[in-house]
């Protein structure tokens, strides 16, 4: 990220009276970025370069002072284990910009950014540690059960007493988002950072259009040239009453418009889906669609809408009285497999009541589950996939198969557990065939360089897979 | 049962060339019986009184040796136990024809009557003793993985290699099929028979129109007096692919034509049901209709058709290779739950595979699982219902609720695990408060003449359940 500080005005209101851009060019493409008012009289515009070499800036304001700002600089090459931002690849997929493999395997913390330094330095612990590689966080404080603290820090000057001043920024609010923004970068980790949610007892919910508006803008403005950054418009978009269809095409248009560097973009439901047909929305962001499926619909959300799904919540494992939010660790992974061989993507959920109403969920703060290492063992199989990914492949009716055909394929049994299966190899080589429990996580090769039908025996326990690997042509 | 047992002509083709039946009366209402021909010129007419008193009757016939034979006889009190064949009762129910309340909780066997008397005599006992009182039992041997075995006896004269005179019956096979009927009659077990099945290697399962109208009019005459017996016009009548609904429709008013004492009758699918509002379906026998739900939709199918819900098939606990057989017993009853909380009634089954090939889903022989206890807890919970059966109730959309409005309501978490849950008691009286364990099959008092809104403690386990019961009002 390369970013320009200029020293501006102050005076009046300089989030709505000033306007500032800049336009950046290597020389080939121009690209226009916009700045903003970080308090102090500090200005600043934020570019993250997509090619190496020199490039040029030039700034156009409204105000004299940051007006025709010129310079140059060169981008050298990325740093170790710098992959650029993540994008959409082969249609169902996603890879970083330099082509890096990226297999989203992440979690939910909601509110952590929200909370003491304590929870905060334990989460971002947690998230460099745990196997994930991406979170997803509100922008915007959350009021729900389990959430009565107040932050401290709120976007607006002012308070819910005497009202917020919505035409203002509180910088620090938004240096400390970044910051965390930033360090999740640092361990290599995405940040799903979720504009928009219902989720609300200071009237954040309920701005109006022209508050979410300058919001939005002025949120896009300072975190877009963070390369782990992917804008997720609203969670539960359907339970903010008070916006239309129209509000939410019109806050992904500003997103789009002030996001020169195309960062993933998607909306996520409660209830009915959002129409992921949408030009804007790069990926299907799912939520559970009842008590008993939704992993299970994968393959035929990627036919629906021909875009990458990922299920961000599927469920959670943990033990509170909502529905969504007490599942067992094995059911949590079984959907996690369920979503994988069907060329989909589940993410991790936990939510165990304590005391302290510390739950990952939304504060982060500590995993108490048994999926998550679980999940990571998920990962370590789909990473051996010749391509990289799963996708769906033609199927027995009681247990999905995805991988590659003829390549890498993965048989996962589910709740089901046989205590044998005949399993007819794809033809034109010879296979090597693992029996995969994932849950104990074990891999026991039964069959080495095997053509034709075989009988694979199973030890009738739930969990299992088998994973068929070409050994010959 | 009364029967009436007369000599007449043996030569020719007797069950071709002689028609016979017989009227009987008891001065209010006639009855008419088709009567059959038992081989060695005996001919018999059974007939289902339906009151006590005094019956008279009347033979017809086209032979004159039993034509114009009369008789009464006194239709004495029911024996102790005996109720009555099974009818529907309150639209989603079933009640014996003296009233007591039926609950089928049964079970299936479906060639168990086709095995040697080893396992015949095991069966016989395992049923009497397991506590349940339903098995689908098919009327013709059947073929299939695992059932490679011939039977004792077959249906008609012939055999494969000469062909059957399907003109003619073979009265040995169909003794031995009454005897088990008779059996577990003693037993209080209803006998779901099922007429028609794909699961052949003798052609049986397709005689053409004709030869299938003998079989069934002959079957149906010689059982329909047996209380105890239903009538499954089919087994996934959809895999019988030379049979159309057009045949379907005959078969099945063959089976009214014959069965003067109504008994129920039903016809199960494998894949799409058969339109279940045919006026002479008395209740749905359904199939599992995917991996993950089926008992799930219990409540629906009782709103689509307007009759009782039987799901005769949602899976068997066991392990075998096929996905529909290798359910846990934590699974099987879990659906046994979900299937009686919306008001229907799931039905056992066990397929464990083993070195005899001798599962009980098909032989019977002996129980290996760890549902059927669990079933019979369920039955002693719907039992304690104020109107002996439960109906779906307003529920929470993860916890389905079932019973009694206001006076006795199940609320079933199934495989999610709160750890607590706020329940609002029903107004206009007061509640006492049970946490059931329907696993571990325990009950905990946990409030008495509780009112409001209270809250219910729950272990964090699965498969757990709250009941409310009135306590005042």
């Amino acid at each position: 990220m390369f970013e320009l500080e200029l020293s501006g005005p102050s005076e009046g209101n300089p989030f709505t009276d000033v306007e500032l851009h800049a336009e950046f060019s290597d020389g080939q493409r121009p690209v226009r970025v916009g700045g903003f008012y970080d308090g102090d009289g500090i200005w600043r515009v934020r570019f993250m370069p997509d090619a190496e070499g020199a490039w040029t800036f030039a700034t156009a304001s409204n105000s004299p002072d940051l007006h025709g700002r010129t310079g140059r600089f060169t981008c050298g090459p990325a740093a170790a284990g710098s992959h650029g931002p993540v994008r959409v690849a082969d249609r169902f997929h996603f890879a970083h910009a330099d082509g890096t493999r990226y297999l989203p395997f992440g979690t939910t913390a909601y509110a952590w950014t929200h909370q003491v330094e304590r929870l905060r330095e334990a989460t971002r612990r947690i998230l460099a540690e745990s196997g994930f590689n991406k979170v997803r966080m509100c922008l915007l404080p959350k009021s729900y059960q389990y959430n009565d603290n107040e932050p401290e820090l709120f976007p607006f000057p002012g308070s819910v007493e005497d009202g917020w001043d919505t035409t203002r920024f509180d910088p620090a609010f938004f240096r400390r988002f970044e910051e965390e923004v930033l360090a999740l970068r640092e361990s290599g980790i995405e940040a799903d950072v979720i504009l928009c949610h219902p989720y609300d007892r200071w009237g954040f919910a309920d701005l109006g259009a022209a508050a979410d508006d300058r919001l939005v803008r002025y949120t896009v403005r300072r975190l877009a040239a963070f390369a782990n950054v992917w804008w997720a418009t609203a969670n539960e978009y359907d339970l903010l009453g008070s916006k239309t269809e129209a509000d939410w095409e019109r806050l992904a248009a500003i997103v789009a418009e002030e996001d020169p560097f195309g960062h993933l973009r998607s909306i996520h439901n409660c209830g009915p889906f959002y129409d992921h047909s949408k030009p804007w929305i790069t990926h299907v962001s799912a939520q559970r669609q009842d008590v008993y499926r939704t992993a299970e619909y994968t393959d035929q959300w990627r036919e629906r809408w021909g875009k990458p799904v990922v299920v961000d919540e599927c469920g959670y494992e943990g033990d509170i009285d909502w529905g969504w939010g007490n599942l067992t660790g094995e059911e949590l992974l079984r959907r996690c497999w369920e979503g994988a061989v069907r060329g989909g993507y589940v993410q991790h959920g936990e939510t165990y009541v304590n005391d302290a109403e510390e739950l990952w969920w939304s504060k982060g703060g500590g995993l108490l589950g048994s999926s998550p290492e679980r999940i990571a063992f998920l990962r370590a199989v789909v990473e051996r996939s010749p391509t990289g990914v799963l996708d769906p492949l033609e199927s027995d009716w009681d247990a999905p198969r995805g991988g590659v055909a003829g390549e890498y394929e993965l048989i996962y049994f589910g709740f089901n557990r046989p205590r044998f299966r005949m399993i007819d190899l794809p033809e034109g080589g010879s296979f090597d065939v693992d029996v995969i429990d994932t849950w104990n996580m074990t891999v026991d090769r039964v069959a080495e360089d095997a053509t034709g039908e075989i009988r694979v025996d199973l030890p009738a326990r739930q969990y299992m897979a088998v994973r068929l690997t070409r050994a010959s042509r």
